[in-house]
């Protein structure tokens, strides 16, 4: 006797839905997997470029404004979407019924263009499933208690899809890109890069906060949090892709399980600042109201003052040396270093050893490779780096940790 | 002291909102009006082209679909205009917030894509006008019993103008387009065509029905009965356009206020069909389920049997031969006529003329224009004509009912 429907629910990206062609194969796709024992829940996104043309029509009506007419903007994109799709599954005989944020009750935080999500109504999804319809539902958006359209962040969509997963009790999201899967370090720059077959949910979070775009961060967190187990995969083919899943399910976790890399960041070093917390508290505050994205600190006392060398993304740059130009007098002297990259290595099994960061750091001496700035964590080391030579620590770092093979 | 704040409604058409400088130009006129003594609301349309880009996407994916899903895609182009004509008010200083359907609960049946307002509530507007915020309200969209969002049809943003202005009381609704005003007839076909200071309520609702482009007939209908006076004015010039207004506020109604045109219709000719009402009955009835409009129709009875005459649009030709191939037998002929045209002429004064179609029929006679099938009511005369004998027949209906001087 069967007690419970199994729902997969299937988020497609920007590409997956990019075209008129597209779209059709993914309604294809659907019903080939239409199957009454499994019902069908999809999440969309916008389609390819549609987002970047509503963001540019904002910035160019009023740059840099935030608030509910921007996300309401913003969330017309996975609106189309969702009507799409929507009646493509009609088009090939599948019932089907699309869903903005409001219509099923996503319910998120008032922290518009990042908000997050805080509660997800599941009534209607769940007799849609009951009825043989197929639920499409807009990513990317949220409804806030004011009823104002929210977004949730570049990325979004996973995060929707990964949410509905948890709130239906799904037990997995299916990820549908236009990479086959998340590999061990971005193949345009690391050609020995290969597939991951399975990471951790823990790997994955590190992963997406150095700069992998693979997942929206906060998709990852919230699998973790409700063990949502994340399959990301191929639009485009059928075979399957990388599963982020809990770390106990892996049984031989590597050393180092992937390479990340930021191409483009910017350093700022900071000298003499007084000494004490009290000037750096206030210098980060500032920048943290500003929007700046700090990413490394280091910071070294010496007699004339403290050092601090900071790193911000590119876009942040100028923002961040006019809170630095309104905070500190000219004595200060302010050094910027442009031509910056950032790469990370990533691996649960370092946890327990201690020669990791040294071996980082031998690999990158015996290229001459000189390291700016540095961050570990448990489970991470990160390393500034000049831009020139970031291909050479990528590669060198990929192979001394046996990523190639 | 001031017992109540009065309340200018706007509405801005596509071509008002069509482009970023555009929007900047509506939000500084909307500036140099603000006046502590007169709130004022805006309703708009999507940017000029939206439409017909979401109308093609949809016709793509699934052409002919009507539903939720299809409602939902055509709404998107309001949504991002309410947005950024919203952030252009901030950005030159003003407060502002943008509403979509359901947000503000403009509430339709369920007829998608031709949907009709039921209820607008008016509590959010209402508050934002006491908090000196500008209201940006997404026309042509409403929200049904079942949360789906519907849409008004072509041309539906100028009746959420009017249906707002009604709901709260504004007494008249403002309607910002690209032409300068509601003409004697389309500059376009007649040269002398002039503009019309004001035009009652019953002969716009002429107009429209008759093939006129310049406001949605349900506006005008909705105006007429809850006594909102409607001005059409351009979005470019600051002067005066055409008041729609109760008949009786017009001290001199000319014999004729206006002529009307629709360049391209069919007409389909059958003969003989079996006698009696029965067989025209069940013809109309498939051709109306088939959403085929038709608009002119003469019957005449003969020996052999009635002879039918009538026209359609010219999109709807194809569709209408289908039905009429399934209805009758081949034994009935089927004549087409396909380079026709309709001309028109309106006018309350003619209530009490019997002589107008007299004159009519008299001067394209002496224009040796042949008529094939006319139409008349209390208010208006139409001819079918050929299409190449339109633009003599309109200057000449002009000038001979005194529409030039």
């Amino acid at each position: 006797m069967k007690t419970q429907t199994l729902i997969s629910v299937k988020k497609f990206g920007g590409t997956s839905v990019g075209s008129i062609e597209k779209i059709r194969n993914l309604a294809d796709r659907i019903k080939r997997e239409s199957n009454p024992d499994k019902a069908q829940v999809l999440v969309v996104s916008a389609m390819s470029g549609e987002t970047n043309k509503l963001v540019a029509l904002g910035e160019n009506i009023f740059s840099g404004f935030r608030g509910p007419a921007y996300d309401m903007l913003l969330a017309s994109g996975e609106q189309v979407s969702a009507a799409l799709v929507s009646m493509a599954l009609e088009k090939v005989g599948l019932k089907s019924k699309p869903y903005l944020a409001y219509q099923l009750g996503i319910v998120t935080d008032s922290m518009y263009s990042r908000a997050r999500i805080t509660r997800i109504d599941t009534k209607k999804i769940l007799a849609d499933i009951r009825e043989g319809i197929i639920p499409v539902v807009a990513g990317f958006q949220g409804v806030d208690a004011l009823d104002n359209i929210t977004t949730l962040g570049r990325g979004g969509s996973d995060t929707t899809g990964v949410a509905l997963a948890a709130a239906i009790g799904a037990g997995e999201c299916e990820i549908y890109t236009d990479v086959p899967a998340v590999f061990t370090a971005d193949p345009r720059l690391v050609p020995r890069a290969r597939e991951i077959s399975k990471i951790s949910f823990e790997e994955m979070i590190e992963m997406a906060s150095l700069g992998s775009k693979v997942l929206h961060i906060r998709s990852v967190e919230l699998g973790a949090k409700y063990h949502v187990r994340i399959h990301v995969r191929s639009s485009f083919e059928d075979r399957e892709g990388t599963w982020i899943i809990p770390e106990g399910e892996i049984m031989e976790n590597p050393l180092v399980s992937s390479l990340t890399h930021e191409a483009l960041t910017a350093v700022i070093k900071l000298f003499p600042l007084p000494k004490g917390t009290e000037s750096l508290a206030s210098l980060f505050e500032d920048l943290s109201e500003k929007g700046v994205v700090v990413d490394i600190i280091t910071q070294s006392e010496a007699p004339q003052g403290q050092q601090l060398a900071f790193s911000v993304p590119h876009e942040d740059l100028k923002l961040a040396l006019e809170v630095i130009d309104q905070r500190f007098s000219k004595e200060i002297q302010v050094e910027v270093m442009k031509e910056i990259s950032k790469v990370s290595i990533v691996g649960v099994g370092m946890r327990n050893h201690p020669g990791v960061a040294a071996k980082f750091f031998r690999t990158l001496a015996n290229k001459n490779i000189p390291v700016h700035l540095v961050t570990t964590s448990e489970i991470k080391v990160s390393a500034i780096i000049d831009k020139k030579d970031l291909a050479e620590a990528a590669n060198s770092l990929h192979t001394a940790f046996d990523l190639d093979s």
